[in-house]
């Protein structure tokens, strides 16, 4: 007998015949004396339906609020699907993160989980029942719904794996694992059987989809492995499990891109101290995220170039702002580029490796594919170039590293 | 200060823009330094839709997961009011039925209100803030989300005029009020100042649809006078209340109609002590309502024919049924005549009043208007007759009773 939390993600439970179907996968996992714990999102498109409506009544629609309203569309999914196992004669019952409760900070729409009581449910499942619960929910002490932001659904799986020491975290989606690289810019992506913890969060965080960074950074912190998994395919999935679990062969395990990148540079700043934190402060105070950042000094040390990227939407909001601070910042000019891509090769197999960098920017070149900015981990490389030539760069990179 | 309730239905809060200008109606009965509790229906639409949902699932979806999905709809809609109110610059906020709590019983998909704990809300109210409460939901005594059934939400804003000892209970709905018949089919219908619980009862019982029979049935019983609002006028309503505080000037308060009945007659049943049990029984164990029921004894004593009315959706049902348990229940044969209408007329005047019936009968048969069968109380008259001559004699009753 194992205990196993299944998670669903949005497109599997996307419509009521995929909930049926869903509910029939359940059972076969069940059927084998399991303890089920099921955790679900809410149908596709539900949130963001929501979301819009939210939006449409106030620009700055009040967050609680906000947590309350978005949590109902978990609510109907995991009803739904509690029926549909009661229909198919499995006794099961749905839970809401207030029933359970799963205990959070009220740190409304992006929540961290506290703590999950487990007793009751405990004692459903050793009972022969199935328990559904709600994705992305969770209660501040103050009695509030809360949601847990990006990924909300694939973090509280995590956290039931934890608070329930379930045997296995079983994420189900509309693909069939984690794959080298996006398989619709290049159909010589292969699944990857296995893959470390650190690998996967690089690999969300610069682009890969099927998992948002921060459920699996909760992974990572707690030793939960992870069993990527297809709803519609019976294949085996990606397990992502600690880098000790693995041999690695291969020096890069997978490519990651992101589209939609835009680059600042503000020339000829006077270098005196703190006048990173003099641009970057009001940037971020704005919510703008900045990515990778890259300060060069003048050959006199009087002055610097500060180079940075950001997302495209953000741009003019971003040029503006730096703008505003001139006087403050005290600059010469700023330039500017959009449309740019950032393409990263990850692998935990790199540490040990020379050359890697080498390699990379020596396969870029050879495709007269120029890099504009280059950032750095233990086991990833980015670099930025044109977004026109994404494709290009990764093809060639995947076949670099022998990946095809 | 007064302390006010106010129930908004799913049209009145069927769009966005809907739900703000539902936020400001609330904000101009709060100008005037009133208590201010709002009961909120679900979207128009949103009940229904998930109700099909569940139906997709399931033909005999589970009544526990039916009402967890079902409070999804008035939790979406409450939270999105209560932000609406807040975007307006007052303080706010959704309360759902777990959180209150609403305490009801467990009978599940129409649960009765058993307490609803006033304090937290009282304190914020008292401090100046509207609260907005989910209607159509409770929890039971197990922590299990329950729904009240038909009319809901308008029951919610009874059970909340009662527990919080409110001045007021406002219904605003789509009409503009209670009307002395359906003004869509007879242009002369006046819209009624002031009716009795007992007359409204009767008037939604027998087809009116402004207010569900539970819901005035619940307002009768703790004398909590209703004030029927359209959402979209600024006109004054309809005002529900106890008898003494009406002068009936006229006979006939109103007169209601519905269509869509069926009639079917059990010819020659032996006449024997139970004989009524043995035919009603497996119906309702159906869950098919009964309404008309009229059996006539013959001469020699020993056969009745027994006649009664059901919707016509159920008469297939309900005749396979009594086939059935031919043997059992012992008759002749059975007739059945479908697209029925049921037409009463209503007053608390009739009591005191001669000669009503005969009036009515009277006005029907000038019409040529044939009665198939009549059923009456001290407060209404319902006569059955074919379904298109509905128009004809609500008009003609309209007239014959002076509410033209």
């Amino acid at each position: 007998m194992k205990r196993l939390v299944l998670k669903f993600g949005g497109t599997s439970v996307g419509t009521t015949e995929k909930i049926r179907k869903v509910a029939n996968i359940i059972k076969k996992r069940f059927s084998g004396d399991n303890e089920i714990i099921v955790v679900v999102s809410a149908m596709s498109g539900v949130t963001d339906d929501l979301k819009k409506k939210s939006e449409s009544i106030s620009k700055n629609f009040d967050k609680k609020e906000l947590d309350a309203l978005l949590s109902s569309g978990e609510q109907a999914s995991c009803s739904l699907l509690a029926g549909a196992l009661i229909d198919l004669g499995i006794k099961s019952r749905s839970w809401l993160g207030w029933q359970i409760p799963i205990i959070t900070n009220n740190n409304h729409t992006s929540s961290q989980i506290i703590k999950i009581k487990n007793d009751e449910i405990l004692n459903f499942i050793s009972n022969k029942g199935v328990a559904v619960i709600a994705g992305f929910q969770g209660i501040s002490k103050e009695n509030r719904i809360t949601t847990l932001g990006r990924g909300g659904s694939d973090l509280s799986a995590v956290a039931v794996a934890k608070f329930f020491q379930t045997d296995s975290c079983e994420i189900y989606t509309d693909v069939d694992g984690v794959f080298t690289t996006d398989p619709s810019i290049n159909p010589k992506a292969k699944k990857i059987e296995k893959i470390s913890y650190e690998e996967m969060l690089e690999m969300s965080s610069l682009g890969a989809k099927v998992m948002q960074p921060n459920a699996v950074q909760a992974s990572m912190l707690d030793d939960i492995a992870i069993d990527v998994r297809s709803t519609f395919l019976e294949n085996t999935g990606t397990k992502i499990v600690s880098e000790n679990e693995i041999d690695f062969k291969n020096v890069v395990t997978g490519i990651a891109y992101s589209k939609g990148n835009a680059k600042v540079s503000i020339i000829g700043v006077v270098d005196k101290p703190g006048v990173a934190a003099d641009v970057f402060e009001p940037i971020g105070k704005n919510n703008i995220n900045i990515d990778m950042v890259i300060q060069n000094t003048s050959l006199d040390g009087k002055n610097a170039n500060i180079t940075f990227t950001i997302k495209q939407e953000d741009l003019n909001t971003t040029l503006s702002i730096i703008e505003k601070n001139k006087e403050k910042i005290n600059f010469n000019k700023i330039t500017h580029d959009d449309k740019l891509a950032k393409v990263s090769i990850i692998g935990a197999g790199m540490i040990s490796e020379s050359g890697v960098t080498h390699k990379m920017f020596r396969s870029l070149a050879n495709e007269k594919i120029n890099i504009l900015a280059i950032s750095t981990s233990e086991i990833k490389i980015s670099v930025l170039i044109r977004e026109e030539l994404t494709q290009k760069a990764v093809k060639k990179l995947h076949e670099a590293f022998g990946l095809n």
